[in-house]
């Protein structure tokens, strides 16, 4: 019940420890084209370029900025944690020139920020934002921005780590040119890739560029000769995991998206009135919390480190520190995927009241 | 039996489908320190950052040449195949100024010529080789280059993909700098991790660099401070893939790394007496070949991609394609790890007799 991994579904684990295909195998790019047909869906786009990167979800964040940017390019990323923060860092190690649109940690983005930050850099090349901040559990609103961001036209990049298959995410809707997320919080399966999708108008964008992508092995437009038609041999692919995340992708339609939303909601809210009650306090707002992760402050009485260990060590439980301005005050408490179940609810308040 | 994958040993399949410990959990902890000390061993290295990255071989090839190449370096870069091309373009892309010494594809990188390219070359930054070209089966003879690139004092970066475990790696000796490897060779793990290892001196360079290392995901001076004794959060790690490296690793050390060279070695001689009798030639010249890579013209009546298909759909048996100018005309066939056993000669060899 940390800020990741969650647990991973039953079928994830016996997918993961079946011998291997070859990764040039008919069988197994047959499971590639599984794979981008269901993260079609769960992303909620028709992009044919949408596929795992063979890292994690940090890997995939990376992926989206090092392709459409290029040094000397403006980009604007807003910044309400540490992902946003972890943004900006890699924007400017691509040789971006940064724009940061900053709220304070536990706040959402507001859209009047990011109207008068794309009217003050109108050369901007592309906005990145949280959809989910793991660090505060703020859930970032984006209809607003998503506006904002097509009216200038610049490229859309939102990370949704720890949203995706948890709540709703709607990339073709929002007008989102790069979506990336993480397997190990609402997918259900082991930490290890990252799901990512790229619009047409930002596959032009890096086609069109002046310096090679920085990166041989993000470099999409090589990436798209192995996931596209041709199966061209970049890298050998993480085979293992990509089973695994075929596993896990057919566990979170099975269940139904519109359910699994419902499910994270309602024990979101289950546990909420229990921390509430037991006198944590929520560092998000009212009405922008995530339900996957519940970033509370401790009550009176709650010693941080030592509490955790009884936690982990005498129930086999274990929840996430706070970072940054919340560390040793806070708490992370996740409720993602296969996790996200009314008896873990009931086994952790339990557990806190035995502290 | 192909270029890698080969196939992964059951204890490792068993802790990949283990149920998953938190990435921040002390016992998964234990395991990271294990890891490292275990590859100390097969790396023969006393390098205190030895680690895997969370990505594929590739993304330790491009861990090892963005940490020390900065936009400006010069850096040589032997290439003689398809990983030699590769790593001259990671190079490039880190924005160094790039000196190819070359061979022919099937051929060794010779001596002479790298100590030429030294010479006229003072500046150079780094010098980089590939051990085991799997594109084309040869077995690069390291101890006369290692001596040359030690007397002109540039950091030496070494790749052993293919090598490590299945034939004698030594970093130390060798006066290695970096060294990078892969899970799916001759360690028995799925793809998706890199081991890789950098010296003191290399891990100086990397903090006496100008300009930041333009990957945040690989940049080893942070990602120091998770596998070193500090465990600061840097991105989630790829936990189930590095506790089947850690079970992968324990299995080849209960063997023993000089019984593993020897059983390799053996293998590799009774298949090439078999390929040989059967009219297959190999790329590489005769002591100059890999044990666990047979990179092997088709002799006449047998044609590539129907034979191939026929060993894959009727037997099971995966063998590789040719790269590059072998394209066609030749296989490349693995004896790796686990995969490496006489009876899995004898049932290759019985399936080309029955094409």
């Amino acid at each position: 019940m940390g800020p990741g991994p969650s647990n991973a579904a039953p079928e994830v684990l016996e997918a993961l420890g079946r011998p291997l295909l070859g990764h040039l195998d008919p069988l197994f790019l047959k499971i590639l084209d599984e794979i981008a047909e269901k993260l079609r869906i769960i992303f909620r786009t028709n992009n044919r370029m949408t596929f795992a990167v063979s890292g994690t979800g940090s890997a995939g964040m990376e992926a989206a900025l090092v392709n459409v940017l290029e040094p000397g390019d403006e980009a604007i990323v807003a910044v309400n944690g540490v992902f946003g923060g972890r943004m900006r860092d890699v924007a400017g190690r691509a040789g971006a020139k940064v724009v940061s649109v900053e709220s304070e940690w536990g706040r959402i983005i507001e859209p009047d920020d990011v109207a008068r930050a794309l009217d003050e850099h109108p050369d901007a090349k592309a906005f990145a934002l949280v959809h989910a901040e793991t660090s505060t559990g703020v859930a970032q609103p984006i209809d607003a921005i998503a506006q904002l961001v097509k009216a200038h036209g610049v490229l859309f990049v939102l990370d949704t780590v720890t949203s995706l298959g948890g709540m709703p995410v709607d990339v073709d809707g929002w007008g989102v040119d790069v979506c990336y997320s993480g397997t190990q919080k609402c997918l259900s399966v082991p930490p290890g890739l990252a799901p990512i999708t790229f619009s047409e108008r930002a596959l032009d964008v890096v086609r069109s560029r002046r310096t090679p992508v920085q990166s041989w092995y993000l470099d999409v437009g090589l990436l798209e000769g192995y996931w596209g038609s041709d199966r061209v041999y970049h890298h050998t692919a993480p085979i293992s995991m990509l089973t695994a995340l075929h596993a896990g992708l057919g566990v979170v339609l099975d269940e139904g998206l519109e359910k699994s939303f419902a499910r994270h909601a309602a024990n979101a809210a289950l546990l909420a009135e229990g921390l509430v009650t037991r006198g944590f306090s929520y560092v998000a707002p009212e009405g922008f919390r995530l339900p996957m992760l519940h970033c509370v402050r401790l009550p009176d009485g709650v010693e941080d480190a030592s509490a955790r260990a009884s936690l982990l060590n005498d129930r086999g439980i274990e929840v996430g520190s706070g970072l940054g301005p919340f560390k040793g005050t806070c708490w992370r408490i996740g409720l993602m995927g296969h996790t996200s179940r009314q008896e873990n609810v009931a086994r952790l308040l339990e557990a806190i009241d035995a502290l």
